[in-house]
């Protein structure tokens, strides 16, 4: 699809070079400790200017691939560890269950709320990977001119401003949605919760992706719920023949998932797959909820297409916010309902009238002036630098047996700890030491996943992280039943 | 009470002369066109300064009660018609029925998007009546300097801050809330919603006042709730009587009120009924949701207590919010949920996670430095007038047998229309001229109060809303079946 962005584009060469030279590397052409060509010889060898291969080199450098050192050139940055192998699927579980995580997932918030915990069981940015001053300032312009459009009611809908930014952007992922088709909502998880309430009842079976993100299973519990596991796996996300099997068995309202980048496992669903799913649903008339919050930090070379750009029929629910891209506190997110969009418009009405309307300005502001896709090229680097960081980590500190996903996109690693490790052990060895993860049991309404971890790669690579991750792997030992 | 508030108080004593000379004028001592005494030698009488009188004259022209003539003295003002009498109550009606007035709630709300259209239907005030510019300012300061703070997830139960100036204020209402009991919502909507959720299931029975306001109704239909309907007095508010009695007949889960300023009566509750309220619902466990989003802004001498200040056993369940005094955009509400504190936080925190960050902020930072009691003051003599000119015209230009509330706070008129006159009639009709108002049948679960209507006095008075009143009394006649 190259040739739809436009090959003249910078951002495409550098990285076209960038891939070339990853490409020796992982094929084992260059070796760790090599040094690579000098940036004029590359930029003679590809055609291309001084300015890209530097480019491609810093890209790289974000990647944890190379290496610079002080006059002498780049090179091959040696892997402390052999990368481990990835995490296993879970097996498919055909009973519906009641989601009872809520005490679970408090006492991690709990600990997060402490600025002294480093922070891994969180699910955010830190600030200083946000656009927080360019925002916040932006905010306060528009504040100072917005008279009483700032202090009135935005009603659903919601601001047409931002519901037009977000149809234009919805152009490059194959939605080509239009402004009508959206209602703005105080995040996603407000998004997801309205969704749900206009197409289930108290009591009906929803499916999600096993693990799932334990904020979809709480809300699915906060409304009384039944829910379905569909295995996942760590590369391709939700398992359709499962998901088949489970829709012949059980009277399934509702599919929930995370196609792009899934929380916790950083899977991509593929696009066939994804139609297929659309497909499968549509043709048993039951509505996909579809959170795609990650689908704008891929790491690769496109922004992935949600589900919904393969809906025929108004049936897939997209719901997403700029929560996990721009500022969680500004609380802006929204939902293009398909076929449902008046039921989600009245709902929202009844529950919380308006979302808050400086914040959707400001946000719509900062997409209307291209200040979103510039925060978010760097942004995208310095993840998937930070993924990198954390695995490396992981793969050096963590036991033999250890198994590290492999995410395609977002902030998130998933982690199989060794045959017999606890992982609520070590979640409370862990918080004891000052250091916060995410257990494997809040991401199943069964409490499955007793062996995995989910670690948050939301903060820039820092020694204290490193520390952090050293101590975990030592405590996974302890926390051993073999 | 007055001792406790201080009668050194400036505010005290200019409120004491205006009461001294409303009350000449109520009981006829002075009548419409007499002279009233002139300042100096008011001054002289009451032994108070000049400034005190003058103060008082300017309260008594801003409640419609006398007028100055340039050059010649204060006059008390001849009132156009004699004020009609009060709408009566709700006959009690003992079936629950589950609400059904969305479309004609969205009719009414579709209508106000129209900004050409004459705003009597809708439930806020004029931006030019809200502090806009101060709180507009405010936020961009706060937003310059937050830094992460602003973009930051503001977790529950919400902003310290802002919880520590309510629990402040709470002291005057009699409740002397600890800011560990407030959760920060979106909006006093959001409240009533997670409180609600807190303590029903669908299908439960709900008993609110009649007439009710339309949110509530909304929000119970759209959680499949039951309604009973209690007969409310339009000066006292709900029927206690009639409570017991429903009480005794149904299994009614939780009881929602607006015992200060009722939308859409303006009833007060007194303190002993509240008292007596809190007594009754307490022998049987039942939850009072109490929604005190008008409490604040009072037109007598003191700030109305709500129930919750009678309530020793955390059965109470207090919402408000910034929404009808500040900035209804900013959404920035909160719930004293007493013993259900727990619950309404972790369902907040399922439902939209947390508060938008920045607004709450800006709130917090207007209560602190005195600037909401400031603009309280103000907006409370504003309020007082616009329903008093809005009543005067009413009496003048709407048919005999035309009855009007007497609200005793808020900014809502509630109009009994003469016998067999069609309020869903004249609600048409009047769109179609240009002007919104509320049919009484969105006050009902039921669809009652077909012969009434609510006029919204949230607008600063104007020619064009004096017309507009002359064109709904003209309409009056043609809704008339009679």
């Amino acid at each position: 699809m190259q040739q739809e962005i436009g090959v003249e584009d910078g951002s495409l060469l550098y990285e076209r070079v960038a891939s070339h030279v990853a490409g020796l590397i992982e094929r084992g052409t260059l070796r760790a400790g090599d040094r690579i060509p000098s940036v004029r010889r590359l930029s003679r060898q590809q055609g291309v200017s001084v300015a890209t291969v530097l480019q491609a080199y810093l890209h790289l450098e974000n990647r944890g691939l190379i290496e610079a050192r002080p006059q002498s050139g780049h090179y091959v940055r040696a892997r402390k560890a052999p990368v481990p192998p990835e995490p296993r699927s879970a097996r498919a579980c055909t009973t519906a269950s009641r989601p009872s995580i809520e005490s679970l997932v408090a006492k991690v918030y709990g600990a997060l709320r402490d600025p002294s915990i480093v922070p891994f069981g969180g699910g955010f940015l830190g600030p200083e990977l946000l656009p927080t001053d360019r925002l916040n300032r932006t905010l306060s312009t528009i504040a100072r001119s917005a008279g009483g459009a700032g202090v009135a009611y935005d009603l659903p809908p919601g601001l047409l401003a931002l519901r037009r930014q977000i149809a234009r952007r919805s152009i490059e992922w194959g939605c080509a949605l239009s402004a009508d088709e959206v209602v703005t909502t105080v995040g996603a998880m407000e998004a997801l919760h309205l969704c749900l309430r206009a197409v289930t009842r108290p009591g009906d079976t929803v499916a999600v992706e096993s693990p799932a993100y334990y904020g979809l299973l709480r809300l699915l519990a906060s409304l009384g719920m039944r829910v379905i596991e569909i295995p996942a796996h760590p590369r391709t996300g939700m398992d359709l023949g499962a998901l088949a099997e489970a829709l012949g068995r059980h009277k399934i309202r509702a599919v929930m998932a995370i196609p792009n980048f899934n929380n916790p496992l950083g899977s991509l669903m593929p696009d066939e797959a994804k139609e297929e799913l659309v497909e499968m649903l549509g043709r048993r008339d039951i509505p996909l909820i579809e959170d795609d919050i990650y689908g704008d930090l891929y790491f690769g070379e496109e922004r992935p297409r949600p589900a919904k750009a393969f809906d025929r029929r108004g049936l897939v629910m997209l719901c997403s916010s700029f929560s996990k891209t721009v500022a969680p506190g500004y609380r802006v997110g929204w939902a293009a309902p398909g076929r449902f969009r008046e039921e989600v418009e009245q709902l929202k009405f009844a529950q919380s009238v308006a979302t808050a309307t400086l914040p959707q300005m400001a946000v719509a502001d900062f997409l209307d002036n291209g200040g979103y896709d510039h925060h978010l090229r760097a942004l995208r680097r310095r993840l998937a630098a930070q993924v990198e960081r954390m695995s490396e980590a992981v793969a050096e500190h963590f036991p033999p047996g250890t198994r590290v996903s492999r995410p395609a996109g977002g902030f998130m690693l998933w982690v199989e700890l060794p045959p017999g490790t606890s992982a609520l052990a070590l979640f409370e060895r862990a918080l004891a030491r000052g250091i916060s993860i995410a257990p494997g049991p809040i991401f199943s309404a069964k409490q499955r996943f007793s062996g995995y971890i989910r670690l948050s790669c939301g903060l820039p690579w820092s020694d204290l992280l490193d520390n952090a991750i050293r101590a975990l792997g030592r405590l996974c030992a302890e926390c051993s039943s073999i």
